[in-house]
């Protein structure tokens, strides 16, 4: 497998190479070149004058972007892979550092404080000038954020031949920022468990794109892997085993690098529903544990939904999220709220007689619980999330800075909108991984998921945020995410069920709708194969014939 | 994490244990008791006085299936993992051996020799026996194919607490055999490459389910990874890269590696469409290379076909195909045949003028073509293999033995029958892995895959195999297996993609049609959990919460 072969190279090919980089998002603006650059042998990432004392997380993220540098090694998506440059690259000048400049001065905060601001208050610009000429190439924000998001640029912007760093395209101009702050990625650790090396993994293929936002759902009805202090019991007795448990310390150690990442950690309790496993350690705070047949009093199994129209349970329940809260930096916090069963409820002794008792209506006693449990959050600083039905199918009420993230169908986007509340995208139509693989339920012979067709990265990519809204109520889109409920996923196909598809929603949210599939395929690849050299097993979209030849596999007239 | 967890039992799902071994494939004949049952720790696979003289791989086999008995360490798919039976497991009998013994006394072919036989003539069933009162179990068996299939399913039979490899179910009587002789699985390493190591890993799974057939795709029109000697410049000029071959040693390392496994390979250098980059090497050969746009010259791009008409061009077919041939033990080598492209040949001015100077027409061309390759292949001791077309579209004379195999449509096996051709189940309707989950087309805003929906194991667990065909027909049916096309394929999915789903058929030709999808999926949950154990990614079919529940996420009335 040693020998060196020689490549016949179609003149063709060379006359197709891509005319942009192959970076992942798009930034705003980019102008290139035509002049061959590589990285010196003692290429450095420096601090200018006026950025003399920056943040340890900053210099991390610094020696982060030079080891890419080194590791990455990726050549370039051409038949020879790029060989037919040799002489071009090795007669090409050398870029000798990157400084990183202030754009004003100002004290940075470190990137995990700025990461887990609100949204509306997060800076992730930066300009980035690679000069032709060699020497010195500069990376200017005004933000810890846009320093990172522009070193994750730079790393972006270089190919390796024969232990050379180089492009051919410079001098390179970027001025660069995100369309939505929003830009997130939902991972369910409770259907199947993942280990903390696992949720790592996506953390860092999420910066690579500039996603955000790792919106955790990180327990539900199947299991509660996550160690509340004060509630010890709930995982311990609802956890699939010992081992497949986030500890306080796996948490921490968790939100600390999203955070250097430039991510925040949205956690997920969901409530009242999806909640069967805590009738484990705590049956008198569960309706319906585990009724038959689950299919009436739940959408998946076990049913069991928190008793809601108890106060007890609603102190229970206020009292596990903040718990539950306070172990995350985040200024969010999600209390869930979906596919609620009213069966469920119907049918419960103790929750008749409460509501009997109390003269309320379900309904009231759902806003109660809400209104308690979003109180008890505010009180710990949060600022509360919730799927959609807390909106359209229950008058609950909620405050207006909640984040409503709508999940059923992106046709709903307006009557959320309508009701004047923030908006993420979340439509299963569009940013579901898990659909179109085959049905999860038992003996479903037929084989179909409910949320049929597979969603492709052409079908997220296409997806219009402000769609149907006007200019008033579009500016309530805070952004939207890609979203793995995982019935069917596990470690073995975490990576290739989620890249490089979710990366089209990190592209959407970034530089903005309207963005051609065929354009972006090229680029697409060239970062398939990058996350794949930093570990990420993301799947190949075509025969790697194809992904050497940009567009030469689209179907043409 | 390392917190010691009491988990609380519900006495349900004790009641519910699955009354059958998880076993898969499902043997024949399979009778059980309730004694719990320990392997010793000096436990040994020992060969009886009327087998002294085992062959090698054989001996090897008895020692992986001894290694696997240690390292599976598959905890039992109960709420508890099988906590609560640890006394009637530390209580229990030890098993101290299994002793292999012939059936008859006969002198044993290696598993190697057994594997590559023909189709009719190999023996793989067995009998045995595990007594519930410990001491030694026996497998019997009248070939090494026997034994190992045997081991296989011995080493399936335990689970593992606290260090303690157990049953609860002795005594165990099992008398198997295969319900159909051909149990394979097809990968492409040409639209994608996959490294020797992924290889591998497919054969030690393909073994653990008693599949029987790796038919390797190896080459296509994209690339071409297989070194052939005499023909060293077709990888030389159409590998993807210098690292990305099969060399001789290759080879010979993964056609061993499957034999010793009860695995034959058969290659298929598809002819005369496919072959594109062998235009890179020889030009001379090649019709329509490259042509654009590639729609109207193939099914997929790069177009080009063998210029079949020239005299040539056959010979040198022919001398690949023979010289391919050799590499590989198999009886059989597949000429492929599909999707030939007519617009090709019409257009391509060398192919027209030896038509005319031959005075043939097109499909006369392709029959002396055809008949050629398959002359030399059978002049070294080859069985051809070919796809439908060979036989539904083109008046191709061939001889009856060669394997049919139904591609297009599991509708068109009658049409095969009807020509009293063997017929190999393949179809891309109940087969194909890679459906239903996108497109491989650049430019498909739409995204969907040409053989949507996505094929569920389920769809494949539910095939007929003798669906209307007579009963003289049916004896036509070899048997079927499941492919891996890999335009959106590579090692980051090959195990996500493929396991269990791959599992469904090798269930089906080993223990016959008309299995029930929801007693299945317990086992098959089994399965997943073991591939897991042993290295391959084999992904989750429900949340384990399912898993460990046979039958609760079923639907109910």
């Amino acid at each position: 497998m040693a020998k060196l072969f020689s490549f016949v190279l179609s003149a063709l090919w060379l006359a197709q190479l891509p005319s942009s980089f192959a970076l992942w998002p798009q930034p705003q603006q980019l102008t290139t070149g035509k002049t061959p650059l590589r990285l010196a042998n003692d290429f450095k990432i420096m601090f200018s004058d006026n950025l003399k004392d920056p943040p340890q997380d900053l210099k991390e993220a610094a020696g982060r972007a030079k080891e890419h540098l080194h590791k990455d090694r990726l050549q370039a998506l051409v038949p020879d892979r790029g060989a037919s440059s040799a002489g071009a690259i090795s007669g090409a000048k050398h870029l000798s550092s990157l400084s990183l400049a202030l754009g004003y001065q100002t004290k940075l905060k470190s990137i995990a404080e700025e990461a887990v601001a609100p949204l509306e208050s997060r800076v992730e610009g930066y300009t980035l000038t690679v000069p032709g000429e060699g020497g010195q190439a500069t990376l200017q924000a005004n933000s810890s954020l846009g320093f990172l998001r522009g070193l994750t640029t730079f790393e972006q912007l270089w190919y390796e031949l024969q232990n050379t760093t180089y492009t051919l395209q410079a001098p390179i101009n970027i001025v660069d920022k995100p369309a939505y702050p929003y830009r997130g990625f939902m991972l369910d650790t409770a259907r199947n468990y993942f280990p903390v090396s696992d949720i790592k993994r996506v953390l860092d293929a999420m910066s690579l794109v500039k996603l955000n936002t790792f919106h955790w759902h990180v327990v539900d009805s199947q299991s509660f892997p996550l160690i509340v202090p004060g509630f010890e019991e709930i995982s311990q007795k609802g956890a699939y085993s010992s081992a497949q448990i986030y500890s306080p310390d796996d948490v921490k150690h968790i939100v600390n690098y999203a955070a250097q990442r430039g991510i925040d950690v949205i956690p997920e309790i969901d409530t009242p529903g999806h909640t069967s496993i805590i009738s484990k350690s705590h049956p008198e705070h569960i309706a319906c544990p585990e009724a038959t047949p689950w299919a009436q009093f739940a959408n998946e199994p076990p049913a069991g939904q928190l008793r809601l129209a108890s106060s007890n349970t609603t102190k229970f329940t206020a009292s596990l999220l903040t718990s539950a809260a306070k172990m995350f930096q985040s200024t969010y916090f999600s209390t869930g709220g979906d596919e609620i069963n009213k069966k469920c409820y119907d049918e419960d002794g103790p929750t008749r007689t409460e509501l009997s008792q109390q003269g309320k209506t379900f309904e009231q006693a759902l806003d109660t619980f809400v209104q308690e449990n979003h109180k008890a959050l505010k009180g710990v600083g949060k600022t509360p999330v919730v799927w959609e039905e807390m909106v359209l199918d229950h008058p609950v009420t909620l405050s207006n800075d909640t984040l409503v993230m709508v999940w059923v169908s992106s046709d709903h986007v307006g009557s959320v909108a309508k009701k004047n509340h923030k908006i993420v995208h979340a439509a299963s139509d569009y940013f579901y991984l898990d659909c179109g693989a085959g049905g999860w339920v038992g003996n479903n012979v037929n084989g179909n998921s409910w949320c049929d067709p597979f969603k492709t990265w052409q079908k997220s990519y296409s997806f219009n945020p402000t769609a149907g809204l006007t200019p008033e109520q579009s500016k309530l889109v805070m952004g939207g995410q890609h979203l793995l409920w995982t019935e069917q996923s596990g470690p073995s196909n975490l990576d290739s069920i989620t890249w490089p598809r979710a990366a089209s929603s990190a592209e959407l949210f970034w530089t903005g709708p309207g963005g051609d599939v065929s354009k972006a395929l090229p680029r697409l690849h060239d970062l398939q194969f990058r996350l794949v050299q930093r570990g990420v097993n993301a799947i190949p979209l075509q025969p790697m014939w194809c992904a050497l030849r940009p567009g030469v596999c689209d179907l043409t007239a």
